[in-house]
Parts: structure tokens; sequence; C-alpha cells
């Protein structure tokens, strides 16, 4: 058997690897455009950054343990320009020497990826723009920001420029995963950052009140956001810099440009030889990852897969999704029943300190789907025990079935212990569970690891009150009439309170139950919703109508723009 | 409805916040022995140790929110001395006042904790001796460890003994959690520490070859250890210092002494009044925190509780269980329907620098169960991307069961990284995942946290591997007649080598099939146990008879005593 897989990385080389532990015999044939069969993209930002110092950190696994460990046939700089699927054969350009040839396969893995995203605007090639998807690419930037001004101004002079210096002002298209992994890094050489986001939030797959808070951590450390704007073109001034033009006609001045747009799923090939292709644009595969044609399967980045929480059809470019459908294609190639469960899109995010991670539907794919069976909560428990030095506030947005409690989604935001929470969540989706699995749960707990009732138990504990009956909910921007109720000390209020509410201290509310109304419903609010919390049960279980307002002055400030 | 609660802290005081929060109308009085509603004891040992600095850390919620806000009827200083179900009445003897009175109740909760073991040995109230349970003790401690060296002097002179210089030596017996926690924190404050445990291992709920790691880690922070060895009884000799005698002859000068031999649970009022107490000497109660006599309920680290996976009954001092059991209780007495589904032990020990963690089943454990239908595997992954700086060697011990599947235990150790996996296994265990649902979690990843295959997938892929026949193990110390196989480089044989094991680098192994014997089982080695996985491929699939030892040459130097 002659398995051929178009593309390494990550999906494409877990498959050849997995492929020949399970198939000792097959020929396994890798064909890689770039120079590399397998590199650490996760890591390109950080080597550009300068934190990974060494490019040959991100060759994890090389050409010669393909060749000597795995004995794949290993044709790096080679590109598949034509696929067959009658004469299952494929048609390979060497890029070294030329060379066309034409190929048989008993099996065609395609694992392409995606591009990333060039939009055909004025002046997307001139120098000093760039894309972060190859080892090359990185180089090519690291070298752009490394040149000295007596290089530059040479090189200026000669091409009739005025000298530059060194670049120092960078613009960064797009404020997805890599756009802000690449702010950051520019940032942390010294750069001075302004991201410019189509979109009116950064990171796209988080809800808006919570990416707002992203942006407002990025303002804090320096970085300049203009979003809600988009690139219009780019030229090059008089001087040699760079300006970026967008469509509210401001100009971004740019020694260098970072394009961080998005990926599309490289499907031209897939395409050309008859592929399906989905709605979303990625091939489309089965769960054992076949395409639509017989004998060819498709990993990674350039297949549509399904949401394990919503069912939808989605485009997921993440490596541990891409690893495990190389792995799966590989079994299936060799005769095993393995299947793809789909993805639930867990990915995290280091930014200046803070870490932002999420799993699951987010609230904006429900409502986008109609769905109206789930309720969301905003939560701020510690990262760890409060008494111990170090404890940061998390915030944790938990999305759930209202019906039947099923945990659908968290996103998390914070300091410390962010994605620890995130995981546990991911595996509580993955095994279908509730928030009353939640509450139930048995974590790590000391006090500079957690929480008695760590924030995961909350996550469950809080929703489960809602689930109950025990605390009515409602959210900032959808408060009716309601009679609102401050119960925070007259301290927290005069720092900052809520027009209209009404204050009394939580520890005086059952003195003064006299002066709430029981012909309207109350709407309690405290700093975190916990003193509301508790105050919605006395009143509760004193004959008034009281709605807790979820994650308090907290989630105000994420909710009502200031 | 009158509900009586013996004893604060974690369980019984979250059952009073709680019945409050779902009772607004029962009378609810909380007994409390000592001078404090509620307090944070897993804090206690980095109090001691000047991590949590101020006492007033340690009170997290305080008599005033209790009075204030869940309007509880706090006594403290005052001890339930007698309970007579007949009646439904207990005996309060109040400490301040010496006043002893009678209350009717309804219900009663039990939490009164458990009782530092204080063997009868001679001089084990010999001062300087001290045990680690409540915030006097701590006070006393840091007094005992504070004072400087004229103070000591004027006080021994006065006792007729020899000026003392501040203390310097400690002494800790018992190397369970708050031994190891003191022992870190008397390290801390610049003491010198032995541990004197009388089992042959540090953290008993580890399984020995885990504990050896954590062994050697004290050792290597100064910690010296006295495994195997117990105390016979202290002096204190003729310029005041204390003297630890073992029963093994071995005599620790000791200018403190920590006691911290373990707990037993507090049954002595439930004893007398008739409760029913299990075989390991805990109060027994159903799910539903019910003891055997009507209206009593038990909570905390009194009470026995069912094993998640093994369903023994156990002893289980911790605070998050005794924290859902308080409320579980709470909801019982309310007329809910809330049920304790039992305790995984998930556990963490933070250790100077480095972190241990556990949950589920242990090997010795299921081993003393007559348990045959599990299997283990040693893992040594990254914390995160080892491309990215700063990845430390995780070490992973994972029992599953071998009919199935199903997940039973793991143990993990490491700098960085530890305590997360073990909450996502411990999430998986609750919700009864299988291996196969490891190989398939997402979790996050991005190179600062993680890996595409994180350790959490590695502790599903490998079992699997081993499930699904792919890759059959053997563990040292059961090696039997193998052909011993050693695929590392020549350079790390030279190194460290295995007696007698013939070395084929794993390039070289299809090169070299001719060299190996058909006719024995070959047992096949490397560091970690992935490239002895990649060559036990080759060779099952080329007919040879091959296995790989699971964990290398890193599980071998946990295994293998040295």
């Amino acid at each position: 058997m002659k398995v051929i897989i178009v593309g390494g990385v990550a999906g494409g080389a877990s498959c050849a690897a997995r492929l020949r532990r399970v198939d000792e015999k097959a020929e396994i044939v890798l064909v890689e455009r770039g120079p590399y069969v397998s590199y650490a993209n996760c890591g390109l930002p950080y080597h550009i950054g300068g934190v990974i110092e060494q490019e040959s950190s991100l060759l994890v696994a090389t050409e010669q343990l393909f060749r000597a460990v795995f004995t794949v046939d290993c044709r790096t700089r080679c590109e598949v320009t034509g696929i067959s699927p009658k004469t299952k054969t494929v048609e390979i350009k060497n890029h070294a020497t030329g060379e066309v040839t034409t190929e048989k396969y008993d099996k065609l893995v395609l694992s392409p990826g995606a591009a990333p995203i060039r939009p055909p605007l004025p002046g997307i090639d001139l120098p000093g723009i760039f894309s972060v998807r190859t080892v090359p690419d990185a180089k090519a930037i690291r070298e752009w920001l490394d040149r000295g001004a007596s290089e530059l101004a040479e090189e200026q002079a000669s091409s009739g420029f005025q000298a530059l210096d060194k670049p120092k002002r960078a613009v960064v298209v797009g404020g997805g995963y890599i756009g802000l992994e690449m702010a950051e890094n520019l940032a942390h050489r010294g750069l001075e950052v302004t991201i410019v986001e189509m979109l009116d939030q950064v990171m796209a797959p988080l809800d808006p009140e919570c990416a707002r808070l992203v942006a407002r951590h990025l303002e804090q450390n320096g970085v300049r956001l203009a979003l809600g704007d988009a690139v219009a073109g780019f030229r090059q001034n008089a001087n040699g810099a760079l300006e970026v033009h967008t469509k509210s006609g401001t100009v971004h001045p740019a020694d260098v440009v970072i394009l961080a747009i998005g990926v599309r799923p490289e499907t031209e090939l897939a395409k050309a030889a008859g592929l399906e292709v989905g709605q979303r644009g990625g091939i489309r595969v089965d769960e054992q990852m076949r395409t639509s044609v017989p004998d060819i399967f498709a990993v990674g980045d350039a297949v549509e897969v399904k949401d394990f929480v919503t069912g939808e059809w989605s485009l997921i470019p993440l490596a541990g999704p891409a690893n495990r459908q190389g792995r799966i294609a590989a079994d299936v190639i060799a005769g095993r029943d393995a299947r793809f469960r789909g993805t639930q899109g867990t990915s995290v995010l280091g930014l200046f300190g803070a870490t932002v991670a999420m799993t699951g539907a987010n609230e904006k794919a429900l409502t986008r789907l109609g769905d109206s069976d789930h309720e969301k909560m905003y939560l701020f428990p510690n990262s760890h025990a409060g008494y111990y030095p170090g404890a940061k506030t998390l915030v944790l947005k938990v999305i759930f079935r209202k019906s039947d409690g099923r945990l659908l989604g968290a996103q998390a935001l914070g300091r410390d212990g962010v994605e620890k929470r995130i995981d546990a969540l991911a595996m509580a989706i993955q095994m279908g569970a509730t928030v009353y699995d939640l509450e139930e749960a048995e974590l790590c707990y000391a006090p500079q690891f957690g929480s008695a009732k760590d924030p995961v138990n909350f996550a469950g504990m809080a929703p489960a009150d809602v689930l109950r009956g025990d605390m009515p909910l409602v959210h900032w921007g959808s408060l009716g009439n309601g009679f609102l109720l401050d119960v925070r000390s007259p301290q927290e209020v005069a720092t900052e309170g809520v027009p209209g509410a009404v204050n009394i201290p939580l520890p005086a509310i059952r003195a003064n139950l006299a002066k709430l109304p029981r012909d309207r419903e109350i709407l309690v609010i405290c700093r975190s919703a916990v003193r509301a919390y508790y105050a919605t049960r006395i009143l509760l279980q004193n004959g008034f109508n009281a709605r807790n307002i979820s994650g308090g002055m907290l989630s105000r400030s994420m909710l009502v723009p200031t």
C-alpha cells in the first residue's frame, strides 16, 4: 500500500508517524511545499519576539527522524500540483529542480493547512508587510526588525528614499490569536504597536463583553486598538515608511506591518480534484476523515469539522485537533475503527501576563443558531484561596442549558489559574457534564493552588442555584423596570454607584424589608453577585420577587460600555 | 425548626451558611469549641512559615458575618459535651463562663473534625512539642520560633536549664501533607528539619515509587528523612534542648518538634450518643449525611465516606469534600434531595517549588483490595511544548482498568503544570471517562501552556496503545527472563546503562533485526519509553515478541532502588 500525504506540520506529520506505527509495511510519501516536514507554527510569534531564541527550536520533528525512524519518504520543497482520482495519481512538482513527476497512490491524505488571508489591497506587496505562517516568514520578519539603522540607511539611500531608523512602529492587521500574539511579541521587542481590526472586538471566538476586557488589557499594556475599522490600502511615504490607510480615513504610520487577518483553508487542489467543499469553505470529511472521493482523506486546518456542542460545521485551525485528525486518518487507512468526535474549540492565549481561554460554545454562536435553551453567568472567583498571598480575580463566563443543566461553554480571563479551569471544564463538556456535576467536582485544593470550593465548583453551584429556582437571574442590559437594590457597603457605593439604585447593605436587609416594594421585581446588585445572592435568598423567602444581577458591578464594567 | 451544628470550620460553617440560604426561618446554632467559627486550617503551615503574614488573613468567614448575614447564633468557646437522642437535646458547656446548659434540637449536625494523633509517648507534653490544628496552635508555634535568644535565656535560667539559642533544629514527626508542609515552612524560616516517619515512604496516599521522588526532592532541599522509624519518646536534655528518641535507637536533637502523625476522627461524642462508627473509625453516614440515629447528621473529617473509585469506606480529611458535605446536610435538612457522591481523594501539595498531586485510586489500594483488573503506566511528558523556554518534565503515573479502559487514578509530580493535569483527570474520573476519552480530550494549547498533545492526551494514548495490543507492557521489577534491548543512543547508554542490555539505537533497529532473538521476549528500553514504543511497534510488526518497559530509564530510577 502506498500512501501519499500532502503537507506536513501538525496534521500531515502526525498522520505519517502514526501510520508507520500501525503499518510497518506501507510505503509512505510525505510531500511538503516548504523546507521542513514539521515545525512548531504555534511558536512563530514567540520566535519573532525573541522568547524562543533559536529557529532550530521550532523544528521539533526533523526530516532525519521521519526518514530514519518512520521510514517516510520525505519530499520537502515539493508540491502536489494536481490530483487525478480516476487514475489515483498525483502530479508532484519539485521546486528545487523544477521537475514534475506523476505518482500513483493507494490512499491520499490532504493536509494542506490554511493560508493567511491576503486581500488584494493596494500596496499589500510593499516591503515590510508580512504574514506569519512559516519558518521562513518568521525569519524574514526577524531580519526586517533586526536591521540596524546603518543597513537600512544604505538600502534606503540606494532606493532613493531617505534614511530610516530601525523599525519602531508596527501595525498588526487583525485582532485574532496570531494578531494578539504578534502584538505582544512586537511590544516585547520595544515596538509601538497598533492593531487594526475590522470587527468591533478582538478575539472573535470570545463573546464581546469578554473581548472588551482583553481590549482594555491590551491598551493598559500600551497597544493601540483601532476596532471596527478595515484596512483600505498600504502606501510607502517619501521617507520610506509605510502607511496603513483604513476605510474610516485614518492613517497609521508603520515601519512594519503584520497581516493576521485570519486564515482560509487551502482547497484549490481539493476543488480541482472534485472533492466536496462545505459552506464554510473547508474540505468536507466524514468522522473518519474521508473526503467525498474514495481513498482520499483530509485533515487539519483545511477541513470542516463538526462543532462538538452545536453540531455545526466549522473551521477550527488549531494544532490539537489537527494532530488527532492525522492519527485518525492513519488508523482508518490501516483498517482500524477510529472516529473524530468533533471539536470544542478549546483554546488559550497568553497576553502580557494575562491568560484568556475558552472551550465549547459561545453565546454569540448559540444566539445566531436561534438556541433559546441556554443561560449564562458571570463569576469572579479567586484564582486560589484569598488568604494565601497572590490570589487574583478570575473572570469566568459559563454557558449552560436551561432545560437539563448541561455545560455548553466557558470563557475565562485572568492572571493565574485560567487555563486549568478551562481544561477541567473542557473535560466536563467532552463527557457531557452538567452544572450539577461541576458542583460535585473534586479538584486539587491547597491554598496556593485553589480553594476548597474551586472556581470550577462555583461554575456549577451558581448555575445550579439558578436552575433550581434559588436564584432568579437577570443581566445588565436587560434589567427592565425593576427596583434596583444595591447591597454593598456605603463606602463601595460612594466609589462607584448605579444610577437609581437604593443602597441597603446586606447585613441590614432583614431589618429594612418594609422599605422594599412588594409589587415590583427587586434587582439586587453587589460587587461580584455573591452578597446579592445572599440578599436574593432572603428576599425570596420573605415573599419578595427578586433577581440577582449576574456578576454584579464586575460584569457591569464588561456589559455596560463606559 | 432548630438546628444545632457542632463544630465550625469547613463542614460546619458551610452547613450553617447553606442552611440559612435554603431556610430563612430555621433557628441555627453553631457551637464551636475554639475562638473562631471558621478559619482556614489549610493555611496554618503557611502562617507558621510566614508566607501568610497576618493571623487575621486566616479568619475568612467571621462570626460577624455569620451573625449579621446568616443570622446564625454563634457560640464560640462552647463545647457540646453530650447528646441525648431520645430527648433530642445536647449539653453545651461554655468554656468562658463554665456554665452548662441543655438545649433542644430538631436536627443536629456533627462536624467535630479530626484531632491530631498524640500517642502517649514519654515526654510528649514537654514544652516545644506542638500539633498543628488550630489558629492558637499556630500562634504558639510562631511564638516559640520567634522568641529571641534573650527571652529564651531568661526562661531557661529561671527553669534551671542553660541558655538556649533561638530554635534552629526542628523534628517533624510524620511525613504526610501537614508534616511536609510544616517541613517546608520551617526550612523557609531557616530551621534545619528532620522528618521522622514510621512508614518507609512519605505521603502515604502516593504509591511508593512516586513517594521516592518526593523524598529525593526533600533531601535535595536539605530536609533530612528518617523513614521506617517510629518515635519512642521525647526528652529534654541538660541544656534545655529536646531530643527525639526513635525505636531504632536514633536520637534527633530538636529545638522544636511538630507532631504531624495524622488525624483521628473525633467520635467520642458520637459514640457516647450511640451513633454507628465504621471500621475506619469514622462516623458512619448515608449519602445524605444522615448518621444511624434519626435527625442527627455528620459531615467533614469525622465521617467515613465511600471512595468513588473503589467503593471502600475511607477517611478523607480534606476541606473540599467537607464543604460539599456541609452543603448536602443543609439541603437534606431543608427537605431537598442532595447526595454525596463519594470522594476521589483529589489532593495537591506544594513542596520547595515542586507540586505533587493525585486523584482516584492508587496501586497500593487496588492491590490490597485484590483487584487484578488494572494496569499502570509511567509517563514523562513536558509541562508545556518543549520548544518554548521553561518546559519541565512531568512525572505521571496513570492507573486504568484493563477490561474497559476506565481511568482509575493518577499521580503527578513536577515543577509546573502538575495540578492542572490532575484536575482534568479528576474531572475525567468523576465522569467515568476511559483512556479512550482522554485520547480525544481537547485541552488548552499554546506553547507556554501545554502541547498539541497534552500530557492528559498522552495519559489516554499510551494506555490505549496497551489495551489495543499495540504496545505490550512490562514493568521494572517484573522483567522476568526477557532479552533486554536498549534503543537509546550509545552516548546515553554510556552515561547510564542497564546491566545485560544490548544497545541498538532506534534508527538502526530495522537494519539489525537479524541480531534479535525470535524465541525470547524482547524487552525494550529507552529514556522515557517513547522511542521504545516505536521500536516495539517495529518489532511486533516484524514478528518478534516485544514489550515496552513502561517509563524507561526515568521510571527505573523510581522503581529500582539505587
